[in-house]
């Protein structure tokens, strides 16, 4: 079946090319800590931080810029206004130091994708987020090179996947996505008849968090997928 | 001279389709007052917003959720630490309502925007800022639907308009530019040999400000576009 070979592989990047929710996580129980000192016993920041993260995310999108607003408002506002200038200075400092921080390739990625463009398959980064942030990511990230497109959307969804596999000038059989999301890099792909793999990451964001039946192509490491889109041949 | 006729117009959104310089002054002449109550006189409030803007601007970017982020810090730093937690949530509150505000056109946008593509115009917006928040706008104007494709960019420099004029297939001499920016919309676009529009803003942010030698093709409204481009035929 010929006209079913995948030519295109789009890649997610965050916590699939690249360390990301690791450092939301660091910095998130820092805040816990931080803000912890600030407030009665039972009360429970993390949970509160949450709350705060999901009101806004409708107006501030994905990325850290909106996650230290959430932590600003989040901290002032669970205190009743004790939270001292300090330490919200520290969480401040806390996002500029996630925006600032190198990129952490995860181990197989670099070898994976050289392999994957000198064999012929086109690669595309499919990312969401902060499109500053994503666009020094990929830059550092030293990637770019073998990567013939890199698209940074405001969603994953069937209508954004529908645009960039036009993009790419194939049939969406001819395109599969990698990610560690279910939720936005597997089921709008295999939605409009492309195809998926799923590489977890060890932590995922609650809000990534999806249902669905066990039958989605699944692989340990980014290493074992030049062998797995062999087998789709 | 057929290949030279302008068959694709780059439009800017921010100041040249809808209003937004006059929502960060209004936000920033607010901050003026509430954090110059906490300094002593002498200190330039206004002058250390934009040192703590420019600072952070590799790293947040363009947009609001940056131009808060720099507001909060400068509050913190200029005010050493005597700022209190309320006028700090009404920075955030200042900046949360900067990103709700409903996308108000500027006069003349609509009918020209029509009148454009009914007139076998081919249209894109071409911005820059935040892609989430952009993306919000771009649907809440009721434009959309007469624009042939939306670039939402990191940076409008000769590399970015290469890639978008090679993505609506003409040559560059088919491509005409308008925008409020000299320095984004206009320069970087005439120095690959396409045409542009600088109609000028009644603001214009610091770091938009460009020389030129004054033979800049200007309008006073978009509403003398559609004339000017007969002219170009």
């Amino acid at each position: 079946m010929t006209t079913g070979q995948i030519q295109v592989v789009g890649l997610d990047a965050d916590d699939t090319l690249w360390h990301s929710e690791v450092y939301f996580e660091r910095t998130q129980r820092r805040f816990d800590e931080l803000v912890g000192r600030y407030v009665d016993d039972g009360i429970d920041v993390h949970r509160a931080l949450e709350v705060v993260e999901r009101r806004n995310l409708v107006r501030y999108g994905y990325g850290i810029k909106g996650f230290t607003l959430s932590m600003l408002e989040c901290a002032m506002e669970v205190t009743d206004g004790a939270i001292g200038v300090e330490e919200l200075q520290q969480i401040l400092a806390a996002g500029r130091s996630m925006l600032d921080h190198p990129v952490d390739l995860i181990d197989g990625v670099d070898d994976t994708i050289t392999y994957l463009s000198e064999t012929g398959y086109r690669l595309v980064i499919v990312t969401k987020g902060d499109l500053h942030h994503q666009e020094m990511k990929v830059m550092a990230s030293g990637l770019a090179d073998r990567v013939e497109r890199i698209e940074i959307v405001a969603e994953k969804d069937v209508a954004t996947y529908r645009r960039v596999i036009a993009s790419m000038e194939v049939p969406p059989e001819q395109f599969c996505m990698v990610g560690n999301s279910v939720k936005s890099d597997v089921l709008p792909v295999l939605e409009l008849g492309g195809r998926a793999v799923h590489i977890p990451y060890h932590i995922t964001w609650e809000a990534e968090h999806a249902d669905h039946d066990g039958t989605v192509p699944t692989l340990d490491t980014i290493a074992d997928l030049p062998a797995w889109l062999e087998t789709q041949r």
